[in-house]
């Protein structure tokens, strides 16, 4: 199954149901009025949800679509991948991280871009760049919930673009307290999709797609969302041993990356700039400038797109007044 | 004006208007329902709720009271005071963080504990603290919104207790993204406040009152709110460098220390181990144990309390399901 979110001028939207080819979709209805509703009494909501009949409902406009939660109660961004990691060291020039634990950040929850929504930032000296991932929205999870009963609190995947501002990242990590300034808001490809839906690209917790990445109209990465160091579930369980995590609470996988990053490319510009530093001693790859485009898509392996495409521009702040 | 929020229920709560003995409420009505809708409309709701006569309303139960904002869609807690930041240096046993900007990391905000609440933890070996705080909630608040603009964003104030997991807290800080094993849900007292109702006692965006906090029934602490490196109004321009900030935020001072610490001791347990392991080189001061209470109230100079007392003990979470 496979949910999206309207525009209808409330904040949280209204959810729809998306037929099989994804061009038409029926509305929710008052009893489920939001993602956010629904994922609240999601056994409830989902076997109405799954009854509802798109196939013959009304022509879906990709313009009227918002981000699947427009706003979340908790966002909690992983970052699973060890080769991200890896390079990730290289490029900030920091130690290497010794935790035997997931790496994990909160960001900020109260805004997630829709998949075609001008992107603002302040100022394009703060190194803009993007980092696709993949992501989970769960259900109520209780403090001290285990990696195996973690998978089934999993309800929804994502397809996320965790905007983040390099010049700004590693000052505020050297704080220890995380970032602030340089993790706004991040953007959602169109659709949430329930695990089922990917078939067996769906195992161990982990969303087995590549997720192809365009910059300016140039394929940058393709890298496949298998290689996290932990499973999903996993993160789950991390995140909710000293708080209970409530209905809605999207996890991250952190940026997409591969071993073979050589072949698949990478899903952020910071990655590539380490690789050419370890080939050529310095980063030859600038950051993203105002009026720049940034698609992402995941596709099965025979060329299913699942979550649609996120499809940005990024804009001037101090112009575009939003 | 005083505010608080009484158990109805619903996941916000009712909000009420605070009579000025603090025995009488009038409920704001369904307009205002919470005080999270209200401030989604400060201007009009301001002068709504400041209308109402709570001098001859219904008698207050505390019993019934939650958190003012039991959720809320951001909460970034700052560490603005000097003292703590180099105590916690020498409890933690790590460098010294050399950081041009304020220190501030984003917590947990689906859910803040009210007064009399039993505070759930997994663990007694996690190093369980209290951190006495004060607080600021705002309006909405542009991208980009300096110092002196953000002064008129801030619309109310809180105190709060920042529960936290010693144990877990430099392993996490060491990875330089911040904590979220080691920063369970926050505390509120009772009554959001407007600033005026402090007198001058607010000033240059500091809480200028001493607050009280006793462990077990005994003086721990009595620190002054007016020693913040930096004011509420800056930690919120620096919140909003590159976010909006959803109508609502809540932006924490940090623990509050004083430079005389000898004299007026500590808002948490880990500045005192610091202080003790100055002096003797060792700490001798555990942490709390179940069953353990902390109370924490903030009086004027002339003995009035304004936000009213928190008042919880600490439960064991594997007991205490909730």
């Amino acid at each position: 199954m496979r949910l999206a979110t309207r525009y209808n001028g409330t904040p949280d939207g209204e959810l729809v149901v998306i037929s099989a080819d994804g061009d038409r979709c029926v509305p929710a209805g008052s009893r489920w009025p939001s993602l956010l509703a629904a994922i609240e009494a999601w056994d409830e909501a989902e076997i109405a949800l799954r009854a509802m009949d798109a196939e013959t409902g009304e022509i879906l406009h990709p313009s009227r679509l918002r981000a699947p939660l427009p706003r979340s109660w908790q966002w909690l961004d992983g970052s699973a991948f060890q080769t991200h990691a890896d390079l990730m060291q290289v490029a900030f020039g920091t130690e290497r991280i010794e935790h035997d634990k997931p790496l994990m950040y909160q960001g900020l929850s109260d805004r997630f871009l829709g998949p075609y929504e001008p992107v603002p930032f302040p100022d394009e000296a703060h190194g803009i760049d993007f980092e696709g991932e993949f992501a989970v929205v769960v259900d109520r999870v209780p403090m001290g919930t285990g990696a195996t009963d973690a998978m089934d609190h999993i309800k929804l995947l994502l397809q996320v673009n965790d905007w983040s501002l390099r010049a700004l990242a590693v000052p505020e990590m050297k704080t220890g307290f995380g970032w602030i300034q340089a993790k706004p808001a991040c953007s959602m490809a169109p659709y949430a999709v329930t695990p089922d839906a990917l078939g067996d690209a769906w195992r161990d917790g982990r969303v087995c797609l590549d997720l192809a990445i365009d910059w300016n109209g140039e394929r940058f990465g393709d890298a496949n969302g298998r290689e996290m160091a932990y499973g999903f579930h996993e993160l789950v369980a991390h995140a909710a041993a000293t708080r209970d995590l409530v209905a809605g609470t999207i996890i991250g996988s952190g940026t997409v990356a591969n071993a073979n990053y050589a072949e698949v490319g990478s899903s952020c510009i910071s990655e590539r700039r380490a690789i050419e530093i370890i080939a050529h001693g310095k980063p030859a790859t600038g950051f993203m400038r105002y009026g720049d485009t940034c698609r992402m898509e995941a596709r099965t392996a025979d060329g299913r797109s699942i979550f649609g495409a996120i499809e940005q521009q990024i804009v001037d702040a101090r112009i575009n007044d939003n």
